[in-house]
């Protein structure tokens, strides 16, 4: 039994769209053809009217803290990590991180995001929340240094993880989740590293967020952030690298050679006034840039079309040219770009690949007319114009109703967490 | 008969949301209590779970562009629009503009837009879209000007137009629109401003978009931008200038005084390379800041809240300092401050204000939980959380159904037009 997609648009590399019926069989796409027969079972799905591309690959997320939406906004990184967010944290129970991570995800499905890499802590309950509801994930349990025993231990722990959920359903991957520079020295990282090559998964870490970093690394490490990177033997990982808002041009350059994927958040970046990553300059310079929310309590959503869309403007916007980071480009960044940063085959329509799939209704005013597929779908397209979500060749939302999800209980929950939080 | 909207929440000045009763009549706001009782014959709202707030001023924008919403993207201004969108404008006809203001009108009223400021030609035709639907608009045709003998006729014309549709159905208003001071020199609009003073309406003006404006001011009329302002007596109308891009700090206080009213095109300007309007510099300085899209065509839609998101981020990032365009402020810019650029008694939820009112699904992943209505307002909210509009005391859409509008018919002739444009 597959699914069958009847007369669907796919986007050509033109642009302009075709009409194609599409067979998905066994987590992936099977065939794409003008005219296609389904089987006695299979699933039809009409795609008139429709835009059929690939899902979106959220690079950088902490997905729980959809709990913390809006509660702190406006105000100076230091004050609003030590006053505002940090003290709700600790308020946290396993639970909460739970129910966190299933709001998260019901919108991320909802908007049309299909896989999301994530670091947070306890990671076993987002591990959790993806079992149950069938999206795909790498994730990261955060990873802070305080001492050498504590250091071991969570290490440990770490790596159960990662044992526990590697390849579940194929669904999830794992990685290690280093905090950042001024979090865990570089020996520390070094550890870190060789058991992510013993186990063959990704590193997960944050980088040149802020500008004071790059003095923070050079006066407790003696090194340069690029040094650090070496001396931590993250060049010698699969990583990536959340924000690196402050790399320089020849970083950047230097950095391309390696597994080195750079998570671009521009929405975090601007809310927070860490500043703004030239990725148009570090693409040039082969640098390879996948795209991330972060977390809601800097966003403050999971909509990855706005981020798509904030990320090319801006660099128009602050390059002056406005050839840079198209239409075409950006779409990549936000969906074939992103899997490839989390070795997985997807982000793309073409047969063999993941049945990672969303449909996209085109019969609305904001959506018409239609003369480049590319432009709307970066340019325009909202996460409510997504109707159908497919993960995996299964089907996690239809017609704009949560399959997986008792959308009611978990939205009931959560409220009734955030009421906990705000006391 | 009124409209009792039972039970809705508004967003108190400290953002937290209060449960009211809301009742409108004869187009205002009549009051607003704990608990209110509906007459027989009023027509009842149930604002259960829903933020009723203030819709959205478009204060700047090109309607019909919606005709050629994505046709050319990511190339140079100049290339863009002599090559791309002055040779397909060439090929509308009068009743083209009309359905392509139909479209931009059902995408405004979709996504909680109640009053537009638009400028384009012919206008009549955007004038009569208007009408048959019921949004609130302040209209201008464009003026460019050729020679002497056209631009005396073309102003004569201008002054019919607003004689035609000034005040009509409470619901319009009128402006004169000399388009920029590269198309229109400064005695052309000291003419334009004594028609405008002597019918009491705005003048609505391109300025400063582009950084080389300012060279050709300075080497066509041995002017500097402001003294061009004066010169063209623009400083003692009441003047709606769009985009300001290249204001110097300097300049944006020397216009704080006068009756000026900066709309502010942040996408656009992005998109087309133009440059950042440093606006939290400019309200710093007393410049009075309004929101806009301007045209599709540069955009790509008429998206109102991505529009005040990306104002506050962009101004957080530039600035370096994420206390500046905080939620309130930036959702007054978004509403109140363009209803007043625009002399509309609008943009607030008060009592003897314009029944000019949205009402926010909450009950949405997204918008869970709640802590801030601000935050959410001007963070996250997308247009399709809009479930009725109500412009002037008079419902346009409820559960996202357009009630002035067949919005089927309106997507298929804009089809047929760009079918035609395309060719």
């Amino acid at each position: 039994m597959g699914i069958f997609i009847k007369g669907t648009y796919l986007v050509h590399s033109s642009g302009k769209l075709e009409k194609k019926d599409v067979y998905l069989k066994e987590g992936k796409i099977e065939s794409i053809a003008n005219t296609l027969y389904a089987y006695e079972n299979d699933r039809v799905i009409d795609g008139n009217n429709k835009l059929l591309v690939s899902g979106l690959a959220n690079c950088h997320t902490h997905l729980s803290m959809t709990l913390l939406r809006g509660i702190a906004d406006d105000i100076p990184l230091k004050q609003w990590l030590e006053n505002e967010i940090w003290p709700v944290e600790e308020k946290l129970k396993p639970e909460d991180v739970y129910w966190g991570a299933m709001l998260g995800i019901a919108e991320m499905i909802k908007g049309g995001t299909t896989v999301f890499a994530d670091m947070y802590f306890p990671e076993d309950e987002v591990a959790r929340a993806v079992a149950e509801t069938g999206i795909r994930a790498c994730l990261a349990p955060g990873l802070i240094y305080q001492n050498a025993e504590n250091g071991e231990k969570k290490l440990k722990e770490n790596v159960n993880f990662i044992k526990k959920w590697e390849g579940w359903g194929n669904l999830i991957t794992t990685a290690f989740g280093p905090h950042a520079l001024y979090t865990c020295p570089p020996e520390y990282i070094r550890e870190i590293v060789k058991e992510a090559t013993k186990l063959d998964v990704l590193v997960h870490f944050h980088f040149l967020e802020a500008l004071w970093e790059r003095d923070y690394c050079l006066k407790n490490y003696g090194l340069n952030p690029l040094d650090f990177l070496k001396q931590a033997h993250l060049l010698d990982a699969h990583t990536l690298i959340a924000h690196g808002v402050h790399l320089t041009p020849e970083e950047s350059r230097n950095l391309s050679p390696y597994k080195i994927y750079l998570a671009h958040n521009p929405t975090s970046n601007l809310k927070l006034s860490s500043g703004i990553a030239p990725i148009a300059g570090f693409l040039k310079n082969g640098l390879k840039v996948v795209l991330g929310t972060d977390g809601t309590a800097s966003n403050n959503d999971l909509d990855m079309w706005e981020e798509g869309r904030l990320m090319s403007f801006i660099q128009k916007g602050i390059s002056g040219d406005p050839t840079v980071l198209n239409a075409e480009e950006s779409f990549k960044i936000m969906t074939n770009n992103g899997y490839n940063a989390l070795k997985m085959k997807g982000g793309v329509v073409e047969e063999g690949y993941l049945a990672d799939l969303i449909l996209i209704d085109l019969n609305t005013p904001h959506l018409t007319p239609i003369y480049n597929g590319f432009s709307h779908l970066v340019y325009v397209v909202h996460p409510e114009d997504v109707t159908t979500t497919i993960v995996g060749g299964k089907i996690l939302m239809h017609n704009r109703e949560l399959l997986t999800i008792d959308e009611e209980k978990v939205l009931g929950k959560v409220r009734d967490i955030a009421r906990r939080l705000k006391q």
